[in-house]
């Protein structure tokens, strides 16, 4: 097997930078959109076979060194009691959000072998059929990711519902992360145990905090989560977006590797992270969009830049657009792999 | 007149911290409202007596120390040819965006005595009315942000034709910069010379950059236009939205004063920025939702770590939202005069 990524992870020596790319299995790959045209995205996530299937398209397709497991940050969501519904233009919509205590109370932890089968199932399925491959990563979205969708029904511009509870019923706010960190924990030592060679966890929204909020309401609950896994042996990413105020102190939640956002310099932020730590990223991923010479010129700057990282895994640094061409992605890992080799 | 924020701008000693919200005439505010049922936002902007109102409003409501004169960034784009609406949900829409070189050169460089002279009949009125009160503020969107809007048509979720004509077409790219700078330059000076005592440029979306393209394809511009105005006299402020990984590079534009967001700690951004500058910024607009006692505690933080800039005025890190009360916004003011003073 090609364990690049997972000795990226560790610091250890590496013939080339191993690369993966956050949503690589997703509407970009034409494959990927002819399963989606038997079902939608829910029965996707929840039907192990297509799952796997897709799971593997970019492995296969691009070459890139990681698997990540399929599914969606939301999922657990379901498990703890929410109804969740993913609308074609709107996205996800969880009905009746959580506000006051009593929604709270209502909500219950993930037991991930009655509620989640397909996840662990999936899992099983994937270590099968890339045992010759490449590692399979599991993943979940960060507690206050996640309390974000849960306060504000789905997405949300400014997070006006969660901000309140936070700044004005913080105990309402505060017993709901123990929740959803009860629940992370519970869901990613399932995937571990169900076969996930390593793990990410999603802060897409810590950038929407100030540095002290981000301190208080949400550090302090990725950090109980990676204490948690850390028996578990495998590697554990945390992926902070918007990170560029956030480095210094998301490095302390623990995490075997850092995953940070396009819009921070990565030889800076590798100077704030240290040699302790793997770095994960940070292409922009409308670099993809670049003439072939200009993305060239980029991957080339954050190779060497990434070069001085205990361990560097070459990702984009967020999620690749819909509006992707394959063929650019696959050049983007022959690239990596050439350029780094 | 109260010149508080004049002096902080340019470093001077000051009896109290100073200081004013962007978005402080807007919808949040039940006077705004009531003249907005009379016209549209357009019409408002280009109504002399009824913007100098509006603009007034926050001065004589929340007690701050200074005036923003009230209009769009998006205004000057009229003047270059575009064609311009806001839709009431949507946003602002600009028909035939720009995506080839041809686009480019059908436009125009604004004459702003010909083309807006609202804007400056509207300066001219506030001049009069604030005589005995605060300093106004002018203000233009920076190049690069409103190169998406150009570009895009609209605002904009991931910038994908604006990074792919700046990574695939730079010259095309380029040309359009340069016609922005100089219609920036010649709008910031008109309202210069019709009274505005200080000018700020909006660069909303720089933080959607990489800090190298930054550097490449929004900062020369932002120099340029500072180094037109310079002579003028008055100080000028940058405000760099999403600053974190850009803070040391915006420093070089030149400007008198940088306002930075709320997604970094302004303790720490002072440190970077150094003492040639002052600092504008940076509550969380969504403070304004906290208890007042959790507001109050925010505020000397901010209070506490703005004092070591060269000179600090208080702001949100990013507009106010119009969901806010007024009464929390008028006890910010006081707040920040009060344990500062």
């Amino acid at each position: 097997m090609n364990d690049t990524f997972l000795r990226a992870c560790r610091g250890e020596d590496v013939e080339y930078t191993p690369i993966w790319i956050m949503r690589q299995a997703g509407r970009y790959l034409p494959d990927y959109q002819e399963v989606r045209r038997k079902v939608d995205f829910l029965t996707l996530c929840k039907t192990p076979e297509l799952a796997a299937e897709v799971t593997i398209q970019p492995v296969d397709i691009l070459g890139v060194d990681a698997a990540i497991l399929f599914s969606d940050i939301l999922i657990p969501l379901e498990s703890m009691g929410m109804k969740l519904r993913f609308l074609e233009k709107k996205g996800p919509v969880l009905s009746r959000p959580v506000r006051k205590m009593k929604d709270v109370e209502a909500l219950r932890t993930i037991k991930p072998k009655k509620d989640v089968p397909f996840v662990l199932d999936t899992i099983k399925i994937l270590r099968r059929k890339l045992r010759k491959k490449v590692p399979l990563i599991g993943f979940a979205g960060a507690p206050f990711t996640l309390a974000t969708y849960m306060i504000e029904g789905g997405s949300s511009k400014n997070f006006l519902h969660t901000k309140t509870m936070m700044f004005s019923a913080p105990e309402v706010f505060h017993s709901l992360m123990e929740r959803i960190t009860e629940t992370t924990m519970e869901y990613l030592s399932a995937q571990i145990r169900a076969g996930a060679q390593a793990v990410q966890i999603f802060d897409s929204w810590a950038g929407a905090l100030a540095p002290d909020d981000y301190r208080e309401h949400s550090l302090p609950y990725v950090k109980k989560t990676i204490e948690a896994l850390k028996p578990l042996g495998v590697p554990i990413i945390y992926f902070v977006n918007n990170c560029g105020g956030l480095l210094e102190l998301a490095r302390t939640a623990g995490a075997d590797v850092i995953g940070i956002d396009w819009r921070v310099d990565i030889g800076k932020a590798i100077t704030k992270l240290g040699k302790g730590v793997s770095v994960q990223g940070n292409l922009d991923p409308l670099a993809l969009f670049a003439d072939e010479r200009v993305l060239e010129s980029k991957v080339k700057e954050i190779l060497k830049k990434g070069s001085r990282a205990r361990g560097h895994i070459f990702n984009l640094g967020h999620g690749i657009i819909p509006q992707t061409s394959p063929d650019m992605a696959k050049k983007l890992v022959q690239m990596v792999h050439e350029l780094s080799g």
